[in-house]
């Protein structure tokens, strides 16, 4: 009888109190963007080329605006960049290494994918790193300021546009090399992996293989259940330690509970040592909910310097420093000392702004509040960030008053597909790898098996986001060589048949 | 020494003098617009359902105006034709039959499509006829008067657009009917025929299958000589009578003479029944190039009513009034007797209209001003037209003046391909059908080989423009009857594969 009235009690708390509690800390979560590939909150400065490591010449090329209307619009320069220094020509056709650009500034690409400049060489490839349009220096009406100016402005910053942008660039650049007879072969990770698969499904007669690494091109709509990357990065943060998940699942409600106190935010604002006081609990949550998953994206096995310098295993280091905090610190404390390696490894920052965006990635938000919905929900148990149900009318409510637009969620896969993607690909693609390591959030959403003897899946069960396109390095684990030397025949298969089938047809 | 002479001068006569009559000629030939599928000279009464042959529901969709941009537009209703009385519903994946709706008004479409009404009951399918943006009653920008304004109200006509509108209607039909398992089959032709070729390549997850039937995909850049079109027309002329192809491929020399004569547009208004008096003989050269090339599209073997009224083996019938004139007669009054089998045919005209458009075709201009650039020339020797040489140049300038438009000549192959068609297809398609009727001065453009085991060159020796989707009939020959009992079982094996693979998705 007691044990009963107990069991009653403790439904009551369930359902009374939690949806509560969870209703005030679903509010720190970020419900009207989920986190972009590249946001804020990633690697203050900016690292062009350091060291000049890799050689390009960078051009531009005009581009129309619209390439689906004929309205009488400003053309704009696309920047690309180069190197042409190993390629073969079209006499042995050589092959053409095409990047495709993603949200940012396509030098920062170039420098991050070390793999297209390592195998270039012995593919005797030309390498191309175009930018996608909006990023970078591939501004149109002229600057930033004007292409970011309103809705208007913006309405051309698409994926399908960003498509016909490659294609058109690359159409002309061949042809005015008498290429066309030279492979092209596309690389691309992150959106920029989505936009290189979609490439070989929408064209393709452009190019004849893709690398898609870390592509989530089935993170719309209901493909994938929209825990799904809330659940990778909480794992990431489990299999190191229960006790580190425990404490960041609680730092929410301790996070809240301070910031409700009077002089919390003053209080919050000198524990998290940051440059400004705090206006609201919100933007610390956002700063530590990226700091956690771009952890997860970047969790390498080695020290990188992708979005911050970090050590190897960054998560591992970040959970020792909750775990091992001094006795007798406070939770939010330990929340402190385990995102500081995060954002300050290299111990040079002396405060922390919350609104920095280096990379000019802001135009993702655009591309997420029209055609870039992924629905992201964070679940009550399995999750360690606030409970959260994608809820798409607060999104699109957001993004209404953020860009005054109206998202389009179910376009992208009316455009590309998704729901049966097997299927499709199945009976209409081929050349493509969707490489994907299991610690990186994002690989819920790609595709993780293989679907045709030339559609494959390579999984890494300790890699990350796209830590197969950075450049090989002594400190590689066996896996990524191997994974890296699957790629490189698999590549090759590609180039050997499509030379084939040419010299049959000359041969004809 | 005097044969030699004769020779000599001879070929004087044909290097000067044939240059300075062509450059006189090629002003006859309408430089500025290849032949549009369907267009002016068509005709000219409007058949809609007669006799109420094929019971539909008109309904409408409200579509975004450009799918490619999220600029603030007005969304337009697109008009679509349903009938669902012999669907079988989603329990048993009833087939949704999809036909492409091209450059006129879609009913006029679905009574010329007798195939699809026909096959329908034995399918159990759905059928659908979707109109094509800025055509008959789906208007942008509320009338035809608004959305034919100008290059800005015009600009979003494009093949692209159509597509999207045909993926995005699809779609939210299935999901409204909880129809997401029924496959969609995709019918066209003509230019309904490319946008179902189109359709299968760019959204192969929408459909499952494509019957393109006289669709000139490859009818761009330099893939088909531009010579093709006018010497098949020629040829056409030339099987029934040679003398009937020598007094056409001389009558371009009169008609020009008597019209630079003193009265001499007065005179040829006369010989040719004209209810206004000419003002150029351009506007006549129009009207005989019109008839010769719309004669060889609906050159069917049994009396049709698809363009104009008209006798079976039509090309036979001019022929026969051409060469059978009276003696005496002059050669432009031959020709007038033989193009009246095809303007007055049944004899109810007393004078002809040069400018009608019954259709509402003229977007069809638009069209081949903006994307569908499609090169035409006509060969000093094999064609019975002038002799023209496709001058780019001239045609942009036509573009600009009519439009203020410049055409994107290299778009299409950039955005669909053409170039490498085959081992596109070869990897990429499955399940389409390009059907040909050899006659069709359209099918040097299209597909006119099995390029795999499901996409199936069907060609007719005897057949014309897209005869096999025209309905049954008790005068149809053996070869036609033939033709689309292949067609038939080529569907019936698209649903069943696609039926096999939805029940082993289950069975997993």
């Amino acid at each position: 009888m007691a044990s009963s009235s107990v069991s009653f009690i403790i439904i009551i708390i369930t359902t009374v109190l939690l949806p509560s509690l969870s209703s005030q800390l679903s509010d720190l979560f970020p419900s009207n963007n989920p986190p972009p590939f590249l946001g804020k909150h990633s690697h203050p400065i900016k690292q062009p080329n350091h060291h000049q490591q890799y050689h390009y010449e960078t051009r531009y090329f005009s581009q129309p605006l619209d390439h689906f209307s004929f309205l009488d619009l400003p053309r704009f320069r696309q920047r690309y960049l180069i190197n042409t220094e190993h390629w073969v020509g079209p006499s042995r056709s050589g092959p053409i290494f095409l990047y495709c650009g993603n949200e940012g500034d396509i030098e920062w690409f170039a420098v991050n994918t070390g793999f297209v400049w390592d195998i270039a060489p012995r593919f005797g490839a030309m390498i191309l790193f175009p930018e996608h349009r909006y990023y970078g220096d591939s501004m149109p009406f002229g600057s930033k300021e004007e292409a970011y100016r309103n809705a208007t402005t913006l309405s051309y910053l698409t994926a399908e546009q960003a498509l016909a942008d490659f294609a058109v660039l690359i159409t002309n650049l061949k042809k005015n090399l008498s290429a066309e007879g030279c492979p092209v072969v596309l690389f691309g990770g992150s959106y920029g992996g989505m936009l290189a698969a979609w490439m070989r499904l929408k064209y393709p007669h452009i190019a004849i293989g893709a690398l898609a690494s870390s592509a989530p091109i089935l993170q719309f709509e209901d493909i994938v259940p929209p825990e799904t990357f809330y659940n990778i990065v909480s794992n990431s943060f489990k299999r190191e330690s229960s006790s580190c998940f425990d404490t960041i699942k609680n730092s929410w409600n301790a996070l809240m509970s301070e910031g409700q106190k009077e002089d919390g935010l003053k209080q919050l604002s000198k524990t998290f040592h940051l440059c400004q006081e705090l206006t609201s609990v919100q933007g610390l949550s956002d700063w530590l909910d990226s700091a956690y998953s771009y952890l997860a994206m970047v969790n390498y096995p080695y020290p990188s310097n992708f979005l911050m310098p970090l050590p190897g295993h960054p998560i591992r280091e970040v959970c020792k420093k909750i775990d091992g905090s001094p006795a007798g610190s406070s939770i939010l404390e330990h929340i402190f000392n385990g995102v500081s390696v995060y954002y300050n490894y290299t111990g040079e920052v002396d405060c922390f702004q919350l609104d920095d965006d280096p990379h000019g990635m802001d135009g993702w938000n655009w591309q997420a509040c029209t055609e870039m919905v992924m629905p992201m929900s964070s679940d009550r148990n399995t999750s360690m960030f606030p409970a959260y149900d994608w809820d798409y009318s607060a999104f699109r409510e957001g993004c209404q008053e953020d860009f005054q637009v109206t998202p389009r969620p179910r376009w992208i896969t009316t455009e590309f597909g998704g729901h049966d993607i097997e299927h499709v690909l199945k009976s209409f693609g081929s050349n493509i790898i969707f490489s994907n390591g299991l610690l990186d959030p994002w690989s819920g959403g790609s595709v993780l098996k293989n679907i045709s003897e030339t559609i494959i899946a390579l999984i890494t069960k300790e890699g990350a986001h796209h830590i197969d396109l950075r450049a090989s390095s002594t400190e590689d684990p066996d896996w990524l060589v191997e994974q890296r030397a699957t790629e490189i025949k698999l590549i090759q298969g590609w180039i050997d048949n499509y030379r084939k089938k040419m010299k049959a047809t000359f041969e004809i």
